[in-house]
Order: structure tokens, then C-alpha cells, then sequence
């Protein structure tokens, strides 16, 4: 009886090997990462390194330095809170400041540890309180790469300028991808000052959005946040000596020039962006043998590399 | 000027009050925790420790332990890898294995460290060569609980007999969601044996769904894998002293009674489930301003604990 089985697969075996000599094959599409690695220059954007927030922890265990690089959302798509946060990296508000929560699946979130105590640091003065209305961006425009994939969270998603975002008719807000650095707060939708961050390191909680304010992602270092040693329950971990210090953050372009990190983002404008994610979501090879055809928003990393 | 948009602001506010005193305000979704808390014991269903897969890896730096628990797709719905892992098991072939690969953002791999080389551990004898169309469950039916969220890769989800599925007119498979493990292989799709595994701690690699057998999911102690140090590139160590090494991998059902885990589920199919998911959707509640209502598969959480 088994042996009849087999012989009838490879009779249908044959079958389908005759109709793919019939048939030429589905051609196969090419590795993103060539397709990355062969966009034209123009196809790249520089960041600003005003636009960058370079954090840099206490080295590790075995004395190796760690360096995280968060993008911010640049003009005209920057919110209020990114002002505030110019202001705390010049006045150098950060260092010694510590990552005192790491919930898995998650956020790893940094600050003041004191935040919320009598020893909490004070802020500087002249930060804006900035209103609920910030957590959609200011002007609407449709992003440059619309994603056709179908979301759970927004009528629409995409890519602008470097960044996840949904949008609806009227409104385009940031979502929270992994990555992602949002503003903590309390209760109250205006209570964050951009002073307490976090960075998403798990699945992506879209229910954020909205809820909180995206405001840049790390786009270097992220695995020196996602690897730190997780606590149980929200993650704080209610011991100094569990956290991770925090040496200093400093706006790029307030480091000494040859410290000052030159990135650069493939455009979602760009025809090479379009045939990446098309490669990736079609992708057909020795190796993928089903292509879904589309993806979640979160699920498109957008191309960064060091400058030259 | 500026007094002025205040003052317009204010006016805005008070008749936004007057129209909130008139109409009862939205009311509060309870907490999902307590709902949880809340489900009758009828409500959880225990995961067979046959279903268990408990992974001891070397203790940490500071000489903690570290137990990972992982849950077998159980049958009906087990599909022929589940076996050989079985069989992996009971032969302690990964014994003396290693964590040997972590990726950022994707997975951490573990098994052989040796495989690939002449050094490869040669594999127990009767294990099954398991073909492509395993990566569909065997038998069609409706998951107990159909996600309505809208999804980028498959045309409905849902979750069925604790695991996150997709599905179609036609077929049922299990989706990669945060903590999903899968069996590793080579190009031909009938290549995985269920030696070679790894865990996702990123963003849901949702393409890898019906690419990839995923055969079953941590529910516990996930934080030892997704906090391990990342390796650069696709996350191989190439360095055995940084490897994490496995102890032991034993069934649930093989370790000494005192040892064995008794875990349960929150049923899918249960009125406390159907609360839990509407709660965490449509939360409304002094800290959250808005309520998506849907969610993404992969970022509705299966309520786990420890029975009694």
C-alpha cells in the first residue's frame, strides 16, 4: 500500500515536471540586499546630524563602549516634544541619568531614575508643555511610500522621510515599530516633556499609537537596549545597581566633528525603496517558497547606512 | 496673538465640558489583568507536560538559573516535526547543545553548534523526513477565537488551542508571532529534522508563515533568550566561548514529578477570552485617549500561568 502511494506522487511528480518544461519558471527576484547596495547615491538621504540624539552608555561587562543613535522626526514632521528634547540634550540634562526599565517584549526605558521621588532632577527651565493634539503631526500629507498592506491599527500606513507612519483622511502619525522611541508620561496626554524616553524592543504595540508620542527610533546601537538584562512585572528594575548608566546624550551636532555620526536612509521616495520592498515581499528563491505579497508596516526596516 | 489662541482654546474647553456634562461620558473598559484574574478555573485549560519542552540552559554570569518552557503544538494539530523533537528529546540529543545564534530583531537559534561541520552531531535514528505540506495543519478548522483585525499576510487569524494561527478558505498554519519557535533548515523545505531550532524576539517575521514549520511557542522564560548578547550580521557567534550552553532539553512529561511544569492557557474559546481581547482593544481608561479596536494576531497575548 505505501509503495503504491509513492509510485502515484511520482507519477504527479512527472506531470508537474512536464508542465514546468512547458512553462517558463517564475523568475526569481533578487536579494534585497543587492538591490540595497546597488541604489544610486541620489536614491540615499543624509541625516542631519542635528536631527540625531547619540546616547552613550556606560561600557559593558567586558569594557566595550556602547553607542545608541536615535533619528528624530526632522522638519516640518517634528512635534513639540522633539524641541524640548534639544534643550535637554544641550543642557546636558541626560548624563548620569541611567536605562532603569527593561520589560520584555516591550521597552527599555531611560531618564531619571528619581523621576517621581524627592531626589528627582530638575528640568530646565523654558520646556513647552506640549498638547494632544501633537501626537498627530501637524501638516497632512500623504507619505511618500504607501504601503498596500492591509493593518490591524489605521486605515493606511506608509513611509516619509525616514519613518513608520498610519494615516487616515485628514491625519498621519508615527506608529510604534521596534525601534521606536516614544515620550513617557502620566495620565493626563500633555503630562510628557520629552524628558523620560523609551525604545520599543518587542512586538510592535501599535495600541500606542496615538496614545503616545512617537517622536525618532534608534537606527544604531539598538541591541545594547534589547539585550540589557529584563525585570520581571513593568520592568523597572527597583534596584541602582541593575541600571544601566547613562554617560551622556548629546544632539550630533553638538559633538566634536569628528565624533559627529554621518548616516543616511534609503528615500522612501526612491525607485530602489519600491523595488526593495518588492523584492522582499514577493521574494521567490531557493530558499522562500511562499511570498505573502504584501507586509505590516513594521515589517519593512527601513535601509540605513554610515555615510561613505 | 498668542493670549488669544489660548483664550480660543479655553472657550473650546468649556464647550466640550458643557456637552460631556449633558451626555454620559464613554465608560471605562476594566483592566485586562482583572479580567484574567477574573476567569472562572473552567475558563484555563492545563497544558499537557507531554506538550512541554523544558530547556535548561547554563546558569548566568551572576550563577542564576535559566529555564525556558516551551509549548508543543499538541495534537490534533501537531504536524511531523513534533515527533522527531520528541524523539530528540527522549535520545537527550541536545544535551551539551548551545544557543549558538542571536540576531537582533529576529531570532536566537539553538541545537548543534556543530552542525554544518564534520564535528555535527549525527542525528538519533527513525527520525521522520517530514514534506512541505506540513506546514499547513493537517485538518481545516476555524481557530476557536477569529481575530477581525485586518492582516497583512493572510486573509483572517485567530488563535486556536493556545496558538496564534492564520487561515483561509481551505487551510489553517501557525503564525510567527514574539516567541514563536520554528524549526530550522536548508533550502528544500523537507530538509528541517526539529534539531535545529530557534525563538523570535523581534518583530513577527510574519514571511516566514508556511516558509518555516512553527512548531511551537515559549511560555516562559523567554527573557533568557531575547536578552542574550547580539551577534553582528545573521547573529551567528562564531565563537564558541560565546555561546549560552544547553544543560538539558527534556519533555515536560520525562522530568521528575516534583520537576514537571503545570502551565495553563486561557481558553480561546471562553467568555473571559472574548473579554480580555475587547478589553485590551477598546481600552478606555484614565491613561489611554484611543481605543484602535482591532488588534494584530501576533499582539494579542495568550494569558499563561502556573496551575494552583
Amino acid at each position: 500500500m505505501r509503495k503504491k502511494i509513492v509510485l502515484s506522487a511520482a507519477f504527479a511528480l512527472s506531470v508537474t515536471q512536464m508542465a514546468m518544461a512547458a512553462q517558463p519558471e517564475k523568475p526569481k527576484t533578487r536579494p534585497s540586499a543587492e538591490i540595497i547596495k546597488a541604489a544610486p547615491a541620489g536614491d540615499w538621504r543624509e541625516i542631519d546630524p542635528a536631527d540625531l540624539l547619540v546616547m552613550t552608555l556606560a561600557p559593558d561587562s567586558s569594557g566595550k563602549p556602547r553607542q545608541v543613535i536615535i533619528q528624530l522626526l526632522p522638519a516640518p514632521i517634528s512635534q513639540g516634544w522633539i524641541g524640548n528634547m534639544r534643550k535637554l540634550a544641550a543642557a546636558h540634562w541626560w548624563d548620569n541619568g541611567a536605562v532603569y526599565r527593561v520589560q520584555d517584549n516591550w521597552v527599555a526605558q531611560f531618564g531619571d531614575p528619581d523621576e517621581d521621588t524627592p531626589q528627582a532632577k530638575p528640568l530646565p527651565s523654558g520646556l513647552a508643555k506640549v498638547p494632544q493634539s501633537d501626537y498627530l503631526l501637524r501638516a497632512f500629507a500623504a507619505p511618500e511610500y504607501i504601503n498596500p498592506g492591509r493593518d490591524a491599527y489605521a486605515p493606511h500606513t506608509g513611509i516619509d522621510m525616514g519613518f513608520h507612519m498610519a494615516f487616515d483622511d485628514s491625519h498621519v502619525w508615527p506608529t510604534h515599530c521596534y525601534g521606536s522611541v516614544g515620550v513617557g508620561r502620566n495620565n493626563a496626554p500633555d503630562t510628557g516633556m520629552g524628558a523620560e524616553l523609551y525604545a520599543v524592543i518587542g512586538t510592535p504595540p501599535r495600541q500606542l499609537d496615538r496614545n503616545i508620542a512617537v517622536v525618532g527610533r534608534v537606527i544604531e546601537g539598538i541591541e545594547h537596549l534589547s539585550s540589557l538584562p529584563r525585570a520581571p512585572g513593568n520592568g523597572m528594575y527597583n534596584d541602582k545597581a541593575k541600571n544601566t548608566p547613562i554617560l551622556s546624550i548629546r544632539l550630533g551636532n553638538e559633538l566634536p566633528p569628528a565624533d559627529q555620526p554621518h548616516l543616511e536612509y534609503l528615500s522612501s521616495a526612491s525607485a530602489s525603496f519600491r523595488d526593495y520592498v518588492n523584492a522582499r515581499v514577493n521574494r521567490h528563491d531557493d530558499f522562500i517558497i511562499y511570498a505573502p505579497g504584501s507586509a505590516d508596516i513594521c515589517n519593512i526596516p527601513i535601509p540605513i547606512r554610515r555615510k561613505g
